[in-house]
């Protein structure tokens, strides 16, 4: 046993005062965001009647290096962070690897994720402009889930449009939500035009994120006193997530260890984006190296698939387009792909970072992940989210790498979540049935049909 | 705000590294368990084909103040201790109480609850006797989910006998067992005499506690190399859990703060008999005073409402007889009776010390009850479990109490899980189909008249 405790935790004076903006160190920024209309980048004018005043400058800021968390959300950040960075000390064992293993555990909160941490910024900053509510959408639940407890603290409405398919797999889910007090509507609905439409060309629809989140657009833009959140993707929501990467930073530089490889889930990008920022920005600034992995479902492949591309964001096509690695907004992922990590796009500054050679990514089949997940929970205890196993199965293929070549490699890996809700799946793991699914150049050539034509 | 952080953790070195056997300071001992046979006081002999070696010892010992933790159990403990002691502030906010408001938060890992502190020592002490595996019962689950973590982590069989009502309602719990490896099995069931008895009697039974103890105690003692375990009510149980009170008062001191009133939830009595026993040391011992106040539902008021004498612990008459105060093991409680917390007897310690006066009690309903636990989840985050939440409710009755009466009492209470898998529960609530249920007198005696006559 080496000196390094189980869990390190900061006390609450080593937490974070500032946000990091990754974007401010980066040499090739991300690209804008286009207006639809104009194809020209978007303003601040543009942005401000779906997003917040503070949350566009946030947005549209490549320059500010940090952001002064205010003190209200770092009271809030108090009542569950620091969240602990542990040694999985039983993990290596079990694995009989020589790596050093390190997760930061995001999931000790109800929202069993990482996504309060932005969540409660944004529903800050909304009633901060005196606002009366926001809208989002949620896919497998834990940003719904975290924006109505957000909301309830702050006294916020919060009206949620969740995807049709989870609205009825998860009824648990929902009924947390309405313990925080929101409001959740299965989306597609007949509550918004976009919604109405959708319902009318495809009956039959289990709905998707890229509906749900033109639902809850037209639902905060057609309402006074309403703006609309979103809960991966944004750059915003990088920087509010980097509160996960700099966390961890301190507390390994207290025990003075620096990890070889950083590991972590990519759907949208919020928890990769967080995690990684405070590492990126010594690697940018030549003052250290670390490789970074993504990781991401095999059926829904973005980074390792897609096209680098502007892109629609929404299926309604009502938000700005954004330039990242897309399977195309016509592309739904298989349905038997089980939980989140479904969004058919990646973060813009992920997808810069990428492009630019400095991270790489990875696609990994879910049984394998559940593989993973379990050997996981048997020997670390945790009950992993299945998106969060994206990362512990990578993780652990790195560090039987490290096992067969004798090195004492250093591995921190995001653990996002817990999987409570994911019971379903882990039911359908143990029963054989969980199946896998990789899609055909065809289908990610179909998504990508409807991709604007854009030559930038 | 003062200068008492959020969440108070201890370092891994002040973490307690023995548990306190609170009988070893009580002036009047519990009583003995009874030999069913020979109606005499247990032997080890009499325990050894029914308990690990270790924990006879751990069960009969009223003298030996405090037990070494063994360093396997201390690693364990580790991956998911200390728990934070939290101080309530938003939830002080919220009420607009003087008092100050703290808690021990023992939801932080898989099991959900406290569990897991005995479920590890049980599982150590079985392997440590090269057992092949344990059996036990389980009602809401958290006990079977820990005791299934704890088994996975050292390689031990694990035989689950589940309530079937659970079985049935709550398929997710029995998939988190599954995860780690647990056989579970409704109860009643055909795979023991006493359950194929019960069936024959009763086709239509939903199950009950007492008799899947029976069946599990069956299970364990016709087969070579497995004993049983059991998640509350016994000695051996109280004294891993002193672990919860020891933390807590380590974290307290270290603040100079000390409670004025101690509140928990008490069911068999695991978690409350945990958390006061190093504060009810210093009570017995005339250091320090201290209010005490059992919580338990109003639909199975064991202390409030039930007698003080030697009844069965379970259903199938296979256990020894325990003192204590006890609806009657024929007692079951409505159907609309929510979470845990429905056992027919209460700890023998526990018992002794309510009849001696050294401790309060209260029964709450739970419509109530859920009030309370919207109320907190929505100031303080955390989604509390049913059962924790009856000393939420209690601790919030008695922070409106101090401040009608303009005093800053301070408050310490045991919250003992999350509520994620009782998802259901609270639809009732929300959608207002939750209803309560006192038992009448005729229901108590109706459950006592089975109890055996013992005059002692």
């Amino acid at each position: 046993m080496e000196n390094i405790p189980y869990k390190i935790y900061l006390t609450e004076e080593e937490m974070p005062r500032a946000w990091y903006n990754l974007r401010a160190d980066m040499k090739n920024n991300p690209a804008p965001l286009l207006n639809p209309a104009t194809l020209q980048p978007v303003t601040a004018a543009d942005l401000e009647p779906v997003f917040c005043r503070e949350l566009v400058k946030q947005e549209l800021d490549n320059d500010t290096p940090y952001f002064e968390i205010p003190e209200e959300i770092r009271n809030f950040y108090r009542m569950y962070r620091p969240s602990p960075l542990v040694r999985a000390y039983c993990l290596e064992k079990e694995l009989g690897t020589p790596a050093k293993i390190y997760y930061k555990f995001e999931g000790n909160n109800t929202s069993g994720s990482h996504k309060l941490n932005s969540a409660i910024a944004q529903a800050y900053y909304a009633k901060q402009q005196g606002l009366k509510g926001v809208t989002t959408e949620t896919g497998a639940g834990q940003w719904g889930t975290a924006l109505s407890m957000a909301c309830a603290y702050l006294g916020l409405d919060c009206k949620v449009y969740m995807v049709k398919v989870s609205y009825e797999q998860k009824p648990h889910r929902r009924e947390v939500m309405r313990t925080y007090g929101a409001n959740v509507t299965p989306s597609p609905s007949n509550t918004t035009a976009v919604g109405r439409k959708i319902l009318e060309e495809f009956p039959e629809t289990t709905g998707s994120l890229g509906c749900a989140i033109s639902e809850a657009v037209e639902a905060a833009t057609t309402r006074e006193g309403y703006r609309y959140v979103l809960g991966s993707v944004l750059n915003q929501v990088l920087l509010h997530q980097s509160v996960i990467g700099l966390e961890s930073k301190i507390a390994l530089d207290k025990y003075g260890v620096k990890p070889d490889i950083i590991i972590g889930c990519a759907g949208g990008g919020s928890n990769l984006g967080g995690l990684i920022a405070p590492f990126m920005r010594e690697k940018l600034r030549g003052e250290a190296d670390y490789r970074f992995i993504a990781v991401e479902p095999a059926s829904c492949p973005s980074l390792t698939r897609g096209k680098y591309i502007y892109d629609f964001c929404d299926t309604g096509k009502v938000c700005p387009l954004a330039k990242m690695y897309t399977l195309g907004n016509g592309f739904i992922p298989s349905p038997n792909h089980a939980g989140g990590l479904r969004y058919h796009g990646m973060s813009s500054v992920l997808s810069q970072l990428y492009d630019d050679g400095l991270m790489e990514a990875r696609s990994v089949e879910q049984t394998k992940v559940f593989e993973a997940a379990e050997l996981f929970a048997r020997s670390e205890g945790i009950l992993p989210a299945p998106e969060s196993s994206h990362a512990i199965k990578v993780a652990i293929d790195e560090a039987m790498k490290a096992k067969e070549e004798g090195k004492e490699t250093t591995i921190l890996f995001g653990l996002t979540g817990t999987g409570y809700f994911d019971m379903k799946a882990y039911a359908q793991f143990h029963d054989g049935t969980m199946t896998d699914y990789i899609p055909t150049d065809e289908d990610i050539a179909g998504g990508l049909a409807t991709a604007p034509q854009i030559d930038k």
